[in-house]
């Protein structure tokens, strides 16, 4: 398709998503229960349409030779769309978040003012591999009353496409206009970048993948991104830890799902409890195959069972059995680290100290920060906030876990007797 | 000063506010409150030397064959100067954001969840002409536990430098750390460029200003921009609305102050009652002064009393005596217009009709919306919210009046006692 034709497509599809986007907020939250009942029930009705789309996708993935990671990312089976449907059904469940009242402020004038929740309007979400995202998002997107544009990677094309096509005929039985969803089928990267001009139609994009794809969006985008990027999480053991509580905690937030934003990817320990506490969480660790890369003191403790960390070390995403470990002297020296290599998603302090645990959660500025626990938790459904489009590591409009409230704005909805300003 | 010179005491400054600003989340409300007393005793203390640099601009001005409104509003007297210390004053007396707690989540594992408000980090504001919005500026941001960055006109170079001075100093005897504000004096527009882009160091940017120097900061920033565009407001007079009291706030929301965002630009009358409001307000315009520009139907029923608006008087922000009248059928068509010209700033129905009037206030998509009042009112002060820092008319993170609270963000506290996930 010429660039041109392309721009002109996209438009439009924008300009219409637009218009069916304004009339959403006229739509009960019955209505909108009814659409996403309606979409997971034909989710699970042509499981056998999807699964025989996503084998192209498949089959694909095998003459480009994807890793084994990516393809089982890409899976659909009767498993997967069970989930994919149940994902439609707890959001279902979750508190409709528009016209909640957030304030009412009564003025000397006689004026009401109330300030009311309302959805954002039109989200665009980019997206790669998993074509869950496909119904997730949308489900998510039309509980909260918004119109969503949707733009998923080249590799899940026929699974995205089928989803999405099962999805807009279901919507044809319900009150959510068609119109207010889309998805850009185009595979050509330029389509992106049109999208991301349309800020006269769009008012939200929020980028879902590697740190690769945000960068892109966030650097071409004119359009508001909130961006999830990577999580460098931390765990400081302090002196005032229970070391037995503090060896469960980062054991479990290191290997008990390596390959996750929450989990962690660097130890702090301070200096005091480091001869003691190392020792015994580095056998743990190497028992469960984790590489420790150690500054110089932790290397003096642990010998050889440690790799000598480098200064990329402290900001790497290892996604995998990787720790790396630095022995701190305070308190204030863990979240001086923290908070120069860390990246604003999560860290935990373990300590029995609550002066100490309170300096913490105030000066770590992160989107969530734990004393006592496993920065695992960060997650929509550990929040009692079901399905999310991400965790955001941004510090405006959204931070942490992003799902139906987040997916929201707020108006000042006035009422008068006739005031004038005097 | 070289370009690469300048890039580098920008970013130092930059990164020297950061490191201070890491501490403000530590300041108790008593620090901050104490710190605006002592800012506003001495502006007033330093009154003469204030208006002695003060009358540098308005002789550069003078020079420069500078308006009379924009000389006007370049002015240092006593008046203006206490109402710089009033303004601090009355931002000590506003509830202090940080700390609050959003919300408490008890999950069924134990853990317990806080959603509390913190500061944003650092905020760099450029902004043109009027000085006073240098100590507005600081005083907004100390409170809410916000280091910042002022970049201020060349206009006011000598004003603003005369007052960051004096704020300094003052500082110096508080408990806020004189580096949590910095000032970048370089006249230079490359040095707004060179702040743009660190993303690493700035948390938030708001320009103040005209519509070409906020359109240029949001195309140049990587770091978020919390737009304050023009107001292009609508009042819609109802065939359900009580017609003296539509022409008393069409009256007001046009002519008390023609020169701000939230003046009325345009005025929609329905087909039904604009054979009788439309003469009645017509001859109340034109007495004070105001040029009417109607659609088609206005000319038939207004005649000579009206000039032909043309398509772009619907976006355009007059700031002035001007109105553009259109004619409507319905408040649909009311909302579509507004939606479709209007600036998402603040709109106005005047009608009895409950119905009608929840419609309006539910599909507008604007900041403020208004039924039976005048959208003169959107303002800090008049909302209760002190001074602010503007009127964002974006929909992502703050919209409306940007006072104490829109200048700060969340994050999530997490309090466990060992918990780790299964």
């Amino acid at each position: 398709m010429g660039s041109e034709v392309l721009k002109n497509k996209i438009e439009k599809m924008a300009r219409d998503v637009k218009g069916a986007g304004m009339k959403m907020s006229l739509l009960s939250t019955k209505d909108k229960n009814a659409a996403l009942r309606k979409i997971a029930k034909a989710l699970l009705g042509r499981s056998d349409y999807l699964i025989k789309e996503n084998k192209k996708d498949l089959k694909a993935a095998e003459k480009e030779n994807y890793s084994k990671a990516l393809v089982d990312r890409l899976v659909l089976n009767p498993k997967r769309i069970k989930g994919m449907a149940d994902c439609l059904l707890d959001t279902l469940k979750i508190k409709d978040p528009v016209g909640e009242v957030l304030k009412t402020i009564k003025r000397p004038n006689g004026l009401i003012i109330e300030k009311v929740r309302t959805p954002i309007g039109v989200i665009g979400i980019i997206y790669e591999s998993r074509p869950n995202v496909t119904s997730d998002c949308i489900g998510l997107c039309l509980k909260s009353g918004n119109a969503v544009i949707l733009k998923g990677g080249k590799e899940a094309y026929y699974s995205n496409k089928a989803i999405f096509t099962v999805i807009q005929e279901a919507l044809k039985e319900t009150k959510v206009s068609v119109d207010a969803i889309a998805q850009i089928s185009s595979t050509d990267r330029e389509a992106i970048h049109h999208l991301l001009g349309l800020d006269q139609y769009v008012d939200l994009i929020v980028p879902r993948g590697g740190e690769g794809l945000i960068r892109f969006v966030a650097q071409n985008s004119s359009i508001p991104v909130v961006k999830h990027y990577k999580g460098v999480c931390h765990t400081y053991v302090s002196q005032k830890a229970k070391l037995d509580m503090a060896e469960a905690i980062c054991m479990n937030a290191k290997i008990q799902r390596p390959g996750v934003c929450n989990a962690m990817e660097t130890m702090l320990v301070h200096n005091s409890v480091a001869n003691k506490f190392l020792p015994e969480v580095a056998s743990a660790l190497l028992e469960a195959g984790v590489e420790i890369r150690g500054c110089s003191k932790t290397k003096k403790i642990l010998a050889d069972a440690a790799k000598k960390a480098v200064e990329a070390d402290w900001s790497e995403e290892y996604l995998d059995l990787i720790l790396s470990v630095k022995v701190v002297d305070s308190v204030d020296e863990a979240i001086a680290h923290i908070n120069t290599y860390g990246s604003k998603h999560s860290d935990a302090i373990v300590t029995e100290d609550k002066k100490e645990a309170d300096k913490f959660l105030r000066c770590v500025d992160s989107a969530t920060v734990y004393v006592n626990a496993s920065t695992r938790f960060t997650d929509g459904y550990e929040f009692g906030f079901g399905a999310e489009v991400g965790i955001s590591t941004d510090k405006l409009h959204a931070r942490g876990p992003m799902a139906l409230e987040e997916l929201t704005t707020y108006k000042y909805l006035i009422r008068g007797k006739g005031q004038i300003r005097p």
